[in-house]
Order: C-alpha cells, then sequence, then structure tokens
C-alpha cells in the first residue's frame, strides 16, 4: 500500500523551515508497510492545496496533510475540504474530527473506500501525538499485515571501507534484507532492514541479520539505535565503578561536553582540563617540555603524558587525552591535517592511538572525540576478559 | 517566476534522513525572487522519478533536482534523463553538464526556451557549490529583476518576550518589510525581509530597518547571519589582544568547546577546566571549601570564585565561569533546573549574572554556554567606553 505525505506551509517552500515532519510520518507509515511515494511540500495557497489533494488522491490510497490548520489557517484549509469533497458528490464520502487533546485545531479526516486522507496541524508536538491516536489506529485496519523492521548498529572509531571489507558476508545478509552504510560525524552506522508479512518473522530476520553482523564486526559496535557513545561509555564505566578524567587539546572540551551531556554523568565525570597551548599542558598536566620540544605537540608521547597526568592529577581510575590537528591550518606533511593521538592511561597502563580523518574542522573534532571515547569502551570491554589482566596487575 | 524542486532518494520517502538539501535551494531561489512552487522528494524509482520531471515541466520555468547522481546513482539518472529527452524530439531541447569540481558526480542541464532544469548530485556539500557556480548564474541570466533580501540579526541572552516589548516600534519595521522571532538553543535571532524590484532599493530598506531594530535592541545582537557568538567574541579579544581562560561546571566543556570550533583559536583560548565535582573546584580553583558548604555550589559567591581562581592559575586576561543546573535532576525549590551563575573576572574587578532558563538538559547546557560568553562579549563592550573604566583600575 502507498502514501503520499503533504506539508503545508510558505516557511517550507521559503526554506527557512525544514520540513521534520514529513520525516516522522515517513517513518511511522514504513513501520506499517506502508510505501510512502512522494512527499510534496507546498505553500499556503488555497489552489496549490487543493491541487495537490487531488493529485495525491489518484495516486495512492494514504494521504496525509500536515500544516495549513490552526488559528491563522482555518478558513483556507475548511475552505479547500470542502471544495475537494464536492468532486465526490453522491459517493458516500465521510468526514469526521480527529481529536487535539493538546492543542486546539482539530484534524480533519476523510474516507471513501479503500481510501483515507487525513489532515493534522503543522506543530510538531500537536502533530505526532493525533497521529498516533486518531490516525495509526485506522491505518492499522486499512493497511493488510506487512511488517518492516529497521535496526541501526553504530560504529564509531573504523571507516566505512575498513567495515565494508569486514562484511564480506554482505549476500547472507541480503538475503534476509538489506544493509546500508550511514556515515557521518559520530561515526559510520549500519542501517538493516528486513520486511515480512508476519511480525514474528520480521522480529526473527531482523535478529539472525544483526547476529550476522556482529559476528563479522562486534567489538566495532558500541551502540543500537538511538544510543549515543558518551551513553555506553558512561554506563560502563558507572557499572564498574571507575571515574574518568580528561584531558583535551585538538578536541577542545568537546569530549567533556559529550559526557556531561548525559544526565548523572558527575557519578563518573569529575573533571576535565583543556589545555589547548603547550604551556598549559606542562603547567596543569606535568607534560615534560623537552617532550613538547622534542617529539611535538602533536605526537603519541605527548599523548601518553597528558594521559598520565590527567589521571595523576584526578586521582581518576581513567585518564583519556587527545591531541592532534583538526585544522584548517596547522598541518604539515609529517603530521597533517586530521592527524590525532589518543591516550589512555589505567591502573594497568597505557595505550596510545594514532587516527587519520580529512575532513573540515567541525567534523574531525567531531570524529576525533568519538574516536577517544571509543577507545575507552574497547578498553573496558577488553579488561572484562579474565585473560586480558594476566601479567598487568601492578 | 516560479520553481519546482525535486529532491531523490529512498532514505528521504522512507524517512532516514530529512532534506536540507531543497532548503538550501529554496532559500537561493527566494533570493533572486524566484518562489518556489513546490517541493517534492520521491524515491530511487526511474517512473517515480520520470513523472516527476514531466509534472513539473507542466507547472513552472525552472527545476533543480539534487540526488539520483553519484556511482550508484548514475545509470537511473541517465536514463530517466533520456527518457526525458524523448519527449522533445526536434524541439531544440540543449543538454549540458554541469561541473563537480569537488565531486566525481556531474551535473545535467536541459534547456528549452525559457524552461530550465538542473540535476545535481545529493551530496549537500557538492550540491551546493555546483548550484552556486553552476546553476545561480544562469539563472540570474533567466530572471526578471526582483530582489528579496533577508537579514538574520542574533542574540544569546535576552527573552523573546523581553525583546518583542523592546522593539515597540514594529509598525514602522513592518512598513519596510516584514520581522520574524526566530528562538532556538543558540538565543532568539530576528529575520527581516524586505522585497523590491530593485536590488539597490532593497538593499535600502534592509539597511533602514536593521538600523530601527539595533536603534532599540543594539547592545543585545552579537551579530548578523551566519556569525557565531564564538567567533564574534574570539575576533574582540584578539582585537584587544586579550586571552581568556574559562571554569566550566554546568556547561561541562562546552563553552570550551565552542571557543575551540573557531579556526585560529588558539591566539587568545589558552586553557579550560571542566570542574564538575566539588573537589575538582577546590583543587584546581582554590574555591573554599567553606563557600561550597555555605553557600551552595550553585551559588553567585562559587561562580566568583570559580572567574578569579581560573584567571590566576592562568594568568589570562579574562576569567569565565558557570555554575548551575542543567538538569534534568538536581533542582531544588530555591535553586530549580535551569538557574545558572555566570561568572567574569578580569583586571577591573569581578561580576556575576544569574539567568534562568526552563529547559531539557543540552538546551538548557547551550543556553548558558551562550550566556557566558554574551556576557563577555557585553564586558568588552563596556570597557571600550573610556568612561567605563573610570575608578576601576587598580
Amino acid at each position: 500500500m502507498e502514501a503520499v505525505i503533504i506539508t503545508i506551509g510558505d516557511e517550507l517552500i521559503y526554506g527557512h523551515t525544514i520540513d521534520t515532519n514529513s520525516r516522522f510520518i515517513a517513518l511511522r507509515l514504513s513501520g506499517m508497510g506502508i510505501r510512502t511515494r512522494r512527499i510534496v511540500s507546498i505553500g499556503d495557497t488555497e489552489e496549490e492545496i487543493l491541487d495537490a489533494l487531488r493529485d495525491a488522491w489518484q495516486r495512492v490510497q494514504i494521504i496525509i496533510v500536515t500544516g495549513g490548520l490552526g488559528i491563522t489557517h482555518d478558513d483556507i484549509t475548511r475552505s479547500v475540504i470542502s471544495r475537494f469533497r464536492a468532486d465526490f458528490p453522491g459517493t458516500g464520502l465521510i468526514e469526521s474530527a480527529i481529536d487535539n487533546e493538546i492543542g486546539s485545531a482539530q484534524g480533519i479526516l476523510l474516507r471513501l473506500e479503500d481510501k483515507c486522507l487525513s489532515v493534522l496541524p503543522g506543530v510538531p508536538f500537536e502533530m505526532k501525538t493525533m497521529f498516533e491516536r486518531g490516525v495509526e489506529p485506522l491505518l492499522r485496519q486499512i493497511v493488510p499485515a506487512f511488517f518492516i523492521r529497521h535496526k541501526f548498529l553504530r560504529t564509531a572509531s573504523v571507516r566505512e571501507s575498513d567495515l565494508y571489507h569486514m562484511l564480506d558476508n554482505l549476500p547472507r545478509i541480503t538475503g534476509l534484507g538489506s544493509l546500508a552504510f550511514l556515515p557521518g560525524p559520530e561515526g559510520v552506522s549500519l542501517r538493516i532492514t528486513v520486511q515480512s508479512d508476519s511480525e514474528i518473522d520480521a522480529r526473527d530476520k531482523l535478529h539472525r541479520a544483526v547476529e550476522l553482523i556482529r559476528g563479522k564486526i562486534g567489538p566495532h559496535i558500541f551502540g543500537e539505535d538511538d544510543e549515543t557513545l558518551a551513553q555506553v561509555v558512561g554506563a560502563m564505566l558507572k557499572q564498574r565503578g571507575l571515574k574518568i578524567a580528561v584531558a583535551e587539546s585538538c578536541t577542545g572540551g568537546l569530549i567533556a561536553s559529550r559526557l556531561t551531556d548525559v544526565p548523572g554523568s558527575s557519578d563518573y565525570f569529575e573533571r576535565g582540563l583543556v589545555v589547548y597551548g603547550n604551556q598549559s599542558k606542562s603547567d596543569l598536566l606535568g607534560v615534560p617540555p623537552s617532550h613538547i620540544a622534542g617529539f611535538g605537540a602533536v605526537s603519541p608521547e605527548v599523548a601518553v603524558d597528558m594521559a598520565v597526568g590527567i589521571r595523576n592529577i584526578s586521582g581518576a581510575d581513567v585518564g583519556l587525552s587527545t591531541t592532534g590537528i583538526a585544522g584548517p591550518a596547522g598541518g604539515s606533511p609529517g603530521k597533517p591535517v586530521g592527524l590525532v593521538y589518543i591516550g589512555l592511561a589505567d591502573r594497568h597502563g597505557t595505550e596510545v592511538h594514532r587516527q587519520l580523518f580529512t575532513r573540515d574542522r567541525l567534523t574531525n573534532k567531531s570524529r576525533f572525540a568519538q574516536g577517544a571515547l571509543d577507545r575507552v569502551r574497547k578498553r573496558l570491554v577488553f579488561l572484562d576478559q579474565p585473560s586480558a589482566r594476566d601479567g598487568f596487575d601492578r
């Protein structure tokens, strides 16, 4: 079954507002097995609205309209709907209202045989509630049982091309559903999509596809769906009763900010230092000036010094550091823009990792921060294996 | 003149990606006086794309298509365009390429008499560059002179309702153009829109409207259009040869991260401390434990202690601090969620400010950080007045 989504508002066609309503609706329709055939945005113009309604009515069974309802728009929409109804004299077209429990503007529902048109307000919060309570239950009755299920698997410190090579069993996943690679400033996500006419079967296929992928790249997956890396790392630290302290150069406070985006982060995060200049690295963290002069501020040696330094002065269990070149300036042939060293210190010892990205400043900062947090996650996972600590403790 | 924007991609009609390309294009068209009549999003389906192209060609003179071009999509689009061309045998339809200087997929341009259709890749960065270099100059030739001009005035630490009351001359602004209030996590912006069939007249109207508004709320405006507060504060510090250091509690590193988002920020930002716990406030900044116990960590006294402390230990010219309650937990009747104290110390003395927001954690963090940076801006502006420093220096 197919749908058309129509979003109304001059602010949309002027480009002043990004249309997020259609995304919400498309996602929900997709979850019911309804394919959105097109999304159309138009201005607050009666003729345009009527034209879009008529066109959509020819194409599909389900039409969802948002916007053009409300205190200032009521007249336009009522008038358009009344003109649209006039297309169907004596056909048994039924009009009813969709309750709005949290706002003032009621929605409108038109039904004729197997077709259904609903009009909702454009205010996202009202629209969502009315869609869930007034539209979705009706669609469930109309739509034959068909289930599409998605799962997002999140990674933070591995390249798309490397993931692709690790997943050499793509054809087997494809047998269950489809797989998409979605790179972004927070890392690369994988989207798995399966479909079936049985909910249990869809769930089972999704489960098997996820297991297949986890079998290949499990250690790189930090979470699923809406989980953030800072949430995952925070929960792991809390569960283990560990505290973390960070010393940031190139990430400039972004790691601390992401950690403290999570409610309750004070349980495991007590302090962070943004040591942007060389002087502050020595003053605050005890990085030997000779290391900075000899190896450079962006070097594995200084990354380790910083991680050890922040751990020592804070008394935290885990010390994490970054030093790198976010760009756009400051790169050199040996140390290009996008290079970062990540240092890690805990009671078992130290680690340092080199990563290279080639993006703009803000994307580099974001990837650096994610890479550093992912190192903490991988370290904690590693230490969970009993054998991992052999010969380490001291 | 009117346009239709068509964005292509299964990810759009599934609701997995928000379409930001159409917003960019609609804004740019609007700036040239071209009205976007509709925005249509469709999937990667040959028949749908062809249908949308034919429909748009009937409706308007200008069609801009994004997406459906690239390594994996090339065949579909080439094939659709070749089928579309077949609609116009012997009509003199001209096809040419649009150069892509930063990516692999070239764009396509079709022209027939006064109609023009351009196909650009969906990758936003490539699309924008190609639109500006390959499409906009052509449209400028086609479109009759009509000019819409916008100006955004940015504020960071004043409430929408307060701005509204200060702007009691709204009718006079309305005589020149229109004014919209746009609140967001970075503060409240004002959008002024004017239009004219003469570019000089449009520019003049915009200038007069901006002057009218600046006359009422000038001190609250930190910048225009795409300027960020961190850029503005950074430039002011640099110009004055001043360095800043920050001590953040509730903002958790976000102020430092915003300051270091700006290329070249190492000129004026040397270090920041994220002192999330009470112990770190005393250890690192010398905040007397008796102040924390007596006044509470979230208090004007501790905010001042923190600002003085970070200034002293860093040797920076300006010390900036935040202490507050971002939420969702941790509030009390006397100190509710959304409360922040901002401390400022420089060689002339100290300041402390109380602000109260009532949003979710991430919005509060963002408003707190903006409020703090805006205090630095206002302080520097204040100190520029010769009389401001009388009796201050010591």
